[in-house]
């Protein structure tokens, strides 16, 4: 193989591949990156079996053929180099002789017949979104999904699509995160639960361009992403997801309306007072016009007091302030409604339209958790 | 005591003394910060018994009295504190009562009398030099004072004054580092060698303007900087340190000019191949006009060329290439002059005014480490 391209095209093209590099494998080949050509186009590949990314680097191809080559030597040799032509050739040995201007740098590749191939998808089924989108979604929701591998449904996302609206939900045992966006026309009917890991790699590589698209392809057990010249397919989760609409409800006893900003900083400033050991809550004590904040912990306490509208009964109900924080940082909307039905009933905010809604569970308190 | 200040001017103040609070200590008390109050003055302290800092906060003082808080609980409440007014209160319990906006923070506090003074200091001698050169010769010099405990004069920077002209030397087992500035007239001759812990903390605290000075007095034992409204106290090291200006000689067979950008990304983009464990070196082949690099190692090889002036005998000399890239990173000028005498003999870097001199040691290279 013999192949010419330029250092920031490489080095681009490389960063959004060796995302697929496991950090860790039984599996030694997987630790490094596939260059391979077919005819005239060059593909940088990479592949932790459940999860790969193959992506067309522009350049010349001198002379046809693949090599693997360790992914951190190569990468970390690549990004070092000045921006100019590189040339990148290997000999009957596999070492790969890598030049560009007067330097010239040799390493030991492998061939590529055991690297595995990245799963073939049927592509059944497909929905388009803009890159914007679909990073916006899954920013706003993933930190809800749960990282306990016991369940393994829980640990991705629950993508639906029904009638061009896509409906994402993530949840473990302390909340949940579901949005809402409408797709343009012509997009497939899809119930898949995608691998939080997956997304979180595809929404760091994505630019998040509104203008510029992603097509995702779904067959049975794969999905793919297509955009700009790259693709990543992943496994999906097998199983049935858990269906929230039927569990929650939309009924309350308060609504409470108030500034989104205003509530994270008072949740914030509570946070040093909160260990993840001791696990106490922060209370809110809810009442006309106020909303009263305490803590109580063995390194502290607070109190504080916040304005709001409140519709309903009277409440006082505690919470872990970081579950409640998560939520409230995913919403835009510079205010927001909190709806309580009672102490032991999960608290929800949504907006009027439903395009968000975050459930989280309250936590027990005594009365000296109050301050 | 109670006290009323602005959380900016608190959360600056407290930014700085907290440098002095030591992130471990058989000491329980030196976890804390105190705020005292002198008269009219509040002042934050903080000390690690070698190493201790005293500024003074902005703010009302209402009521005279001292505290000893949780440096931690403490900085991490007020930062996350709204930019208003703060009030400070203690009471019979040493509890102490922070107020901001509708927020009110209670933490338990200690009694500062078993908190230890900062030394007394003679103030026997006396240096000023502007931040921005106390700065510049401190990063220009630290990073070769040895880490090595068992040797403690070279965990120190050696500070000489001598007719208005400072020299700071640094130096390990592998290379040197000199650094000469000239300072404005009255200063007392001084020669002490300072703790490289000390002087990265003043780097880190001062704000390196060209027009802000800096006083530094000098006992037998101590050293005490004092700039805007903070005194930094330091124990000194005790020793002589070493004469190296006796050992090291300016002469040379062979002397390269060149660009020094040009070297340092040769010797970084050979960093990908060197490892601490394999210790290979980077091998120069001087000849005219043209510098050879080379590099031969378990992970891969490097042959690269780059343009030189020389004056001399050809040589080929071996070095780590980090030590290299320690002194040519911290000089400014475009090109520079290495200096050499043979494959076992220290090369130096210096300027025609001698402001800087670094020396690094070869290391010893065999046919096969050449590429």
């Amino acid at each position: 193989m013999f192949i010419t391209c330029n250092q920031s095209d490489l080095i681009k093209t490389l960063n959004i591949v060796i995302r697929a590099v496991p950090s860790r494998s039984t599996i030694d080949i997987l630790s490094c990156v596939v260059i391979k050509t077919i005819g005239d186009t060059i593909n940088l590949v990479a592949n932790d079996i459940d999860f790969g990314i193959e992506s067309v680097l522009s350049g010349t191809v001198n002379e046809g053929g693949s090599i693997a080559l360790g992914a951190k030597i190569f990468t970390d040799i690549v990004r070092k180099l000045p921006n100019d032509t590189v040339t990148i050739k290997t000999d009957d040995t596999l070492r790969a002789t890598i030049t560009c201007g007067k330097s010239v740098f040799k390493i030991a590749g492998r061939g590529t017949d055991d690297y595995p191939d990245l799963p073939e998808v049927k592509k059944d089924k497909k929905i388009t979104i803009s890159q914007f989108s679909l990073k916006d979604v899954i920013n706003k929701t993933i930190f809800a999904a749960s990282t306990n591998e016991t369940v393994k449904i829980l640990t991705g996302e629950y993508f639906e699509v029904s009638d061009n609206r896509l409906r994402v939900t993530a949840l473990d045992n302390h909340r949940i995160a579901v949005h809402s966006i409408d797709l343009v026309d012509n997009n497939d009917n899809v119930k898949a639960i995608i691998p939080a890991k997956t997304l979180n790699e595809v929404s760091r590589i994505i630019s998040g361009e509104v203008s510029e698209n992603i097509d995702i392809y779904f067959d049975q057990r794969f999905l793919v992403f297509e955009f700009d010249d790259t693709v990543i397919t992943s496994r999906l989760i097998e199983g049935d997801y858990i269906d929230i609409h039927k569990m929650i409800s939309d009924d309350y006893e308060t609504k409470v309306h108030l500034n989104r900003i205003s509530l994270l900083e008072q949740l914030d400033s509570a946070s040093p007072l909160i260990t993840e050991s001791e696990k106490k809550p922060i209370i809110f004590d809810i009442t006309d016009k106020n909303m009263n904040l305490s803590a109580n912990t063995s390194i502290g306490s607070l109190n504080s007091d916040m304005d709001i509208e409140k519709e309903g009964r009277d409440i006082m109900i505690g919470f872990n302030p970081h579950f409640l924080m998560d939520a409230v940082k995913a919403i835009d909307d510079e205010t927001i409604d909190l709806y309580f039905t009672n102490q032991k009933a999960p608290c929800f905010i949504k907006d009027e339209d439903n395009s968000y809604k975050y459930v989280v569970l309250p936590v027990n308190f005594s009365t000296s958790d109050v301050e």
